[in-house]
C-alpha cells in the first residue's frame, strides 16, 4: 500500500500550490485523544499546513505533522480563552490569504458541537476556499473505549447526542423527550446539570437504566463511572467525576461487562514484544 | 513524526508475539468509503493481521494494508449475505483459534449499527482477547462530505442518528419523538420508509423544514437530493434515490449553501500539481 509512501511527493506539489497565493482553510478532526486516532486525510493536509491553529482538546504532538507551519494555540487555557471566536475567524481569513494554507485543528470531529461549520461559513464569506476533514468523534468513541457501543440489536435501534450546556446554560429541552425516548441518550459537557438529568429519567420510571460517566476519555487520565439512575450520583461523588466528561444512558452500557476487559493499548504491547 | 515510519519494525514483534498463540479479534472501523478516512491505528492493526473478514460497504483497497492475511469477504453481494451472522461469529473464533489475529473490518464506525459488540462478544465468550478500533461513522462524516454539520450554534443543540429498518421492518417509533424534538435528525438505511417519515414530521407542523437524502456517501457514485419535507418526495423521484442513503432533517442542510463549493478531493487535485 503506498498511500504513505507518496505523502512527500505529493506535500511538496501542494505547496508550490498554495504559494501562487491560493488562501485556503481545511478544517480537521483530530479524533478523541490518542495520537492514533488521527486519519490519513488529516496527516496529509496537516503536512502542507502552513498555519495551524489548535484548540486545548488537540493532542499537541499531532503539530509535529506541520513542523514548518506556524503554530497557533487558541483554545483555552486556565478557564480563559486564549482568543474569542470572532478574533479566531478573523485569524483564519487573514493568515489564509498571508500564508495560504490554514490548519484549524480540533479534538473529535469538528461539525459536531465543534464550530467547524461556522469557521467554514466565515472564511468562504470572506473569499477562502474550505474543506473539512472529518474526525473520530469522541460521542460514539469514548464509550467504544469502554466497551459501550451507541447502537446494540436489542439494547437500542438510535442514539441522540446532546450539549449538556446550551448557549444560554440551560439544559437542552431536548433531554426531556430524550429521557421519553428508547435513544441510547449521550449528553457531552453535562456534569454541572446531572441532577436535572437524573430527575427527568426518574420521572419517566427509569430509575434502573444503566449509566456511564467517563472523564478524559481515551486519555492516560481518564476515570469511569458506572451505575444506575438511580446510584450514579453516589458513584459521581465517590469517584469524583467532572467535565471534560461524557455521560451515556441507555441499556447498552451493560454492554461493558460482557466483554473481557483487555488492556488499553494492547496492539502496543504486544507489538513492543512486551 | 515517527508514527509511520516505527510502523513496519512494531509488525513484526507484534507478529511474533501472536504466533505465541494468542486468539485475538481486532474490530475495525475502515470509515466511509473514502480510501483516506482511515485511521493510522487500524493501519497498523491491519498490518499485524492473520485474517481480514470484511463487509461489503469496506473498499476492498484497504485490503493491501494486510498482503499476506487471509481475505474472506462476508457481506452482502447481489442482495444475498455470502454468511449468516452466526457464521461470521464462529468464523471469527475458529480462525483466531487457528491463526491468530483476526480482524474484523467494517465500513463506517462498528458501534453504530454495525453489530461489532456482537461479535465482540460472542469471540469474548470463547475465549478470544478483543479490542476494537472506532472508524469515522458515516452518519457524521457522510452529511459533512455534502457539508451539512449535524450540529451548528443555533440551528441544532442536538443529533439523533435513527435505523430506518427495525429488526421488524417496521419504522422506529423513535421517529415519533424525533419529528417533536429540535435535534438533527439522521436516519439510516430509511428510503423506504420515507413516505411515513414525512407524514410525521408534516403532522409536527415541519413541512418548510430542510432535508437532504445522500445516496452512496463520499464515493464517486455519491447522488445529493435537497430540499423540505413538502418537496423531498419530488427530489427522489426526479433524481431516483434509493438506499444506500442517509436522510438528514434539519436546519443544519442550510449550511450547504452558506459554503463555497470546493471540488472534491481539492487536496489531491492541488497536490498532483493540476
Amino acid at each position: 500500500m503506498n498511500l504513505e509512501n507518496n505523502i512527500s511527493k505529493k506535500v511538496y506539489t501542494k505547496i508550490s500550490s498554495l504559494k501562487k497565493g491560493l488562501p485556503f482553510l481545511t478544517v480537521i478532526g483530530a479524533g478523541p485523544g490518542d495520537l492514533e486516532l488521527i486519519t490519513l486525510k488529516a496527516i496529509k493536509s496537516l503536512r502542507t499546513a502552513d498555519v495551524v491553529l489548535y484548540d486545548a482538546l488537540v493532542n499537541p504532538e499531532l503539530l509535529e505533522y506541520a513542523p514548518k507551519a506556524e503554530h497557533i494555540f487558541v483554545g483555552k487555557r486556565k478557564g480563559c480563552y486564549a482568543y474569542q471566536q470572532e478574533q479566531i475567524n478573523e485569524l483564519i481569513v487573514s493568515r489564509a490569504k498571508t500564508h495560504g494554507h490554514v490548519v484549524r485543528l480540533k479534538g473529535g470531529d469538528p461539525f459536531v458541537f465543534g464550530r467547524g461549520a461556522e469557521e467554514m461559513t466565515y472564511a468562504a464569506n470572506h473569499g477562502v476556499d474550505t474543506e473539512m476533514i472529518p474526525g473520530i468523534s469522541s460521542c460514539i468513541s469514548v464509550p467504544a473505549a469502554q466497551n459501550i457501543p451507541v447502537t446494540k440489536r436489542n439494547s437500542a435501534e438510535s442514539f441522540w447526542v446532546i450539549t449538556g450546556t446550551t448557549k444560554e446554560h440551560k439544559l437542552s429541552q431536548d433531554v426531556h423527550l430524550a429521557a421519553k425516548s428508547s435513544a441510547t441518550v449521550v449528553i457531552l459537557m453535562g456534569m454541572s446539570k446531572l441532577p436535572e438529568i437524573i430527575a427527568l429519567f426518574k420521572k419517566e420510571g427509569k430509575s434502573e437504566t444503566p449509566i456511564a460517566i467517563i472523564q478524559n476519555g481515551t486519555r492516560a487520565n481518564e476515570k469511569v463511572g458506572v451505575g444506575t439512575i438511580s446510584t450514579i450520583i453516589g458513584v459521581v461523588q465517590e469517584e469524583k467525576l467532572a467535565n471534560p466528561a461524557i455521560i451515556i444512558i441507555g441499556e447498552v452500557v451493560n454492554h461493558r461487562a460482557s466483554i473481557k476487559k483487555v488492556a488499553k493499548n494492547s496492539i502496543h504491547e504486544l507489538s513492543s514484544g512486551i
